[in-house]
Parts: structure tokens; sequence; C-alpha cells
């Protein structure tokens, strides 16, 4: 186990000083003999981990599989790294709860809808990483989500990811008390995200908090769930009061990504597209086109900024 | 809409008396032109729900899309309506958000994991029985959990979903608000289970009260996530707390199952198996063929009096 910050490593003097780890925080790690990650159908005896990951330096997660595979061929080409006749296969094949593909320094996974799906997987995966010895790993979650305020097709690079009070904050259950945990996320990321949109000119990017909700309908204010027990004014009022507290979208895993991943020293940004502006309605009814293009949107985004942090990297090593 | 029971409403004086509908509690749906289920990939413009779906009388949940193909394959069997040259197709195959499939009278959707993915589906399954005029649906939730207290390989049938302060609650916030639901099952259902495992006398089956979580690892008592801040001795306390208070298994989407089947008036269990004793360990160590062939024990199970109800009701009629 690799103790957190301000703690001495020994693996770690083996490191350059600017590199760094990928942190868990669990003393029981260190006394397991093998570990399973259940969800990825992957293991620390099975499979190899250091070789198969080391060499990752950007993962990107996303909630569906299909979108995480076209993510993958998608920056291959970009990387110019693809090869016509290569699969991409899921290197999770043997399960079918999330799906992961790699292309040299960049491993793309899928995450499913919600909190408790994107947590599982995140435990998995910074136990994937420190097992590997990756060190300097950048992470970005792309997804959808609602907007306020925004044209549909909007861009939103997430500033703080608040909960349904509209505080940056997790609450979260353990041995059956509440823990309250951070949601910061990186600041210098965003705006290079913010930056990057600007070089490519082809869609409207902001910055703004993304509210966090556990459910979809009634948590979201839609009128168009199963159940509903309010009227479109208490909607409007609620959604305004999120508005007024600087709330730019709203899905359903930033605030878990954010609190895991700053626990785990994980630089980590947010990029979700809004699919419509739910204070003009809550069902999607633009055309399967429009919404496709607009789903390409953060991987377009995520892309260029990943391309221009390798090609940084290589000319400060020439 | 429907209204809630103790309402008169002019669909319901078309059927038997003693036929029970699904019921929405939305007085936004009547006054939409169409109904897209976004996550399904269906609508009420585009598909022909009644002509679909009409004739559903039980519905099985579950969190793997796999597990839900096997199970309409293993029904089909059961119920000697297979067709050797039957693909049954994916109904939602627009979408991978969840896998949908029929044969005759069940319907077999899968769930993804944890709360907020299950409401997700549960919402848009409910409007579709409504919109598709189903009456007498019985659903079940088949699923893996840990057990406390078991041997690996019992089936747990939920008597009462509690929460991880073992309560049978589950809190839901809406528009910043926390709504508190309740989570009780059908107890009769749950009896009717527990005869068909006696009549099968494959494998041991219990009814007990089951713990959702919003969390896997930490939110488990588990010691082997990504991160950990109690010892070994915290697990166990927190543990035998749950079993003292009746809980057997721990699993992750219980509670909002619970709640929302009875808010729309279906008839529901949770029958879970136990793939391992967490009070023994947290990791899944089984062999593959062993938690395959536990996995199987719900589908028996559920399987088994979809056969008997059915059967009583064509003997009925007879």
């Amino acid at each position: 186990m690799a103790p957190g910050p301000g703690f001495s490593d020994e693996k770690n003097e083996t490191l350059c000083e600017s590199e760094s780890t990928v942190y868990v925080h669990n003393p029981h790690l260190d006394g397991m003999k093998d570990d399973i990650l259940y969800h990825f159908n992957l293991g620390t005896s099975t499979h190899n981990l250091p070789a198969m990951f080391g060499d990752v330096k950007f993962v990107c997660v996303g909630g569906s599989p299909w979108r995480m595979k076209s993510f993958i061929e998608y920056i291959a080409g970009e990387l110019s790294l693809e090869d016509p006749k290569a699969e991409y296969p899921n290197i999770c094949a043997g399960t079918d709860r999330y799906a992961m593909y790699k292309i040299g320094p960049v491993l793309s996974v899928s995450h499913g809808m919600g909190i408790p799906s994107i947590a599982i997987m995140l435990h998995e995966l910074i136990k994937l990483l420190y097992h590997a010895r990756c060190t300097d790993v950048t992470i970005f979650r792309i997804g959808t989500s609602g907007g306020l305020g925004l044209e549909p097709g909007t861009v939103v690079v997430t500033k703080q990811s608040v909960d349904a009070t509209f505080l940056p904050r997790l609450e979260q259950v353990i041995l059956g008390n509440t823990v309250v945990r951070s949601t910061d996320l990186d600041q210098g990321l965003a705006e290079e995200l913010l930056q990057c949109s600007m070089d490519l000119g082809q869609f409207e990017t902001v910055i703004g908090n993304t509210m966090c909700t556990m459910d979809f309908y009634e948590g979201q204010a839609r009128l168009d769930g199963a159940f509903c027990s309010y009227t479109e004014k208490d909607k409007q009022d609620y959604l305004t009061k999120a508005y007024e507290s600087g709330v730019r979208n709203i899905e359903m895993e930033s605030s878990v990504f954010a609190a895991m991943c700053k626990l785990s020293g994980l630089k980590a940004a947010v990029v979700c597209v809004t699919l419509l502006d739910r204070q003009k309605g809550d069902q999607l009814i633009s055309s399967h086109e429009v919404l496709h293009s607009y789903q390409q949107r953060p991987q377009i985004l995520v892309g260029h900024l990943i391309k221009k942090m390798l090609q940084t990297s290589a000319s400060s090593r020439s």
C-alpha cells in the first residue's frame, strides 16, 4: 500500500521526484496474497497488471460501454496509433459489469449509471493503477447531462460537483455512520479543457457547477417519471435556485468521481455535454442523430487535450 | 394516469373486479402527447406498447444483461415455450443502458448496479406496464449478495429491505428535501417462494432481512477497497450488529425496488443468492463454476413459482 502524501514510501524512492503515484489508503491490502478485481474479472495473481497497464497516463470513463469503445477508436485515430486490423478487444470480456479498452497510454472504461455503479468501478480502477505502479495519471469522466440556461449541445466542464442541496460534498455511509467527503476537482485541468475548446472552435464550452443526483426523475425535478408529487412551478423554482447557486448541468456520477479521485491523488476532470435545457423540458425529443453528435463533443475535447499533453511531454523530453 | 387505490378510474371499470392495474402517480403524464422511455429506446408514439407488452404477468429483473438473457432462455424451457430457432432478441437493442427480453407472459430486464441505476429502469418499466395496460403483474428481483451467517450458495428471500443503519426505509431527495419511503415487500409471495424451495429440495432458502447499501466496498464494511479507514474488528462488530438486527444478506438495489413496487401496486419479491459469508471474508475466491451454479438458484426458484402460478391460473379458468 502506498502511504498518503507526506509519508515516505520505499517504492516511491525509485521514482523521479516530479512523478506522482496513484494512492490507495488501505492498510489491509498489503497483507493480501492476491487481489481479485471482481467486477473487472482481473486479479493480481491471474494477470500481470504492471505489464498490462503500467504505461497508462490517461483514463477516460463514461457510462455507456458502446461510447467507451467508440472513444478508444477515436483516440487511436487522433494519436495516430490506429491499426486498421485492430479489434480493440474488451479487456473485461469475462464479465458484463464494465467494459475496458486500451490503446497506448490511454485506458477507456465504462461505469454504468449512478454513484454506486461508478464507485465500484473506481475502487477497482484505483487498485488496478496502484498494482500496475502507474504514475502521473490524469482521469476524465465524459458524459451526458441535463443543462440549465444553456443551449443544448453546450459542453460543461465541472468546477465543483454539488449535491441536490447545491453543496460541494458527498455523503457516504461507512459502518452505518455518515462521512462527508470533498468533491473538489482540478481547476487547472478544467481551464486547460476550456482552452482546448477555444482552440477547436467547434462548439460552446463553459465551466460551471454540476449537480449530482441519486435519481434521474424525481431526483432531478422531472415531471415525467412514474411518480411526481410536485407542480411545474415547484420544478422551475428548484431549477432556478440551482442555476442561481452556479449549477449549469445535472448528472449522476460526478460527486463520487471527484471525491475518490481526490483521495487517490488522480488529477481529474468531468466533461459532460448537455442534451437539453431542463428549464424548457424533461424529455429527450431531439433526433437520434443530433443527440449522437452532441455525445461526441466531450470525447473530441478530451481527445484534443490528451494529444496536446502528449506532444508537450514528448517535446520536453527531446 | 391511474389514480391510487380507493379512487375510481374509468379504465378500471372495464376490468374484472379482481384484476389490479399498475399505477403511476403522476398527474403530468396524461397531458403528454408522447412518452419517450429514453433508457429503453421505446416510446408511446414509436411503439405499440399494449400490443408488445399487454400480456405481461411476470417481470424478472437483475443486474447483469447476460443473466437476464439466460433467465429468458431458462423460463422458455420451463414453460415449454421455447422455439429451438428462437434468438430471444433484445427489445432494447437500440441502447446499451438496459437489456430486455420477453417470452409469453414473462418479461426479463437488466438494471445495472446500485439504487440510481435500478430506479431509472423501474420508472420506465412502471410507465411501460401502465401504458401497455398490464394487470396483475408480479415482479421479482433475482441477484447476488454477500451473506451473513449462511453457507455460501444459500438463497435469501427478503422479508424487509433495510438501510445501512438496519432501518426498513429508503431516503430519497426530491427538490432538495429528504423524503422517506417504506420498503415493505409482499410477505405472502416470500412465503410462496420458500415453499417452492422446499418443493424443489435442491438448495437452502431462508427468509431474512436484506441490507441495501450505496457502495460495495466501504459501504459494506469490506477491507479490500481502494480506501479503508477501519479495522477488522470494526468490520466484524458492524456485521454482527447487522446479523443481530435480522440481516441475512447485503446487496445494492432492494430498497428502491421495494419502495417503487409498493407505490405502483406491483406484488414484489427479492430473491438473492449469497456468494460468500461476509463474516469470513470479502473477496470472491470461489471458482467461476461454483459462483455460476450459485447464480442460477434464484432463477430456478422464481422459474418454479412462475410455472406453479400459471398452472394454478390455468386450472382455475378451466
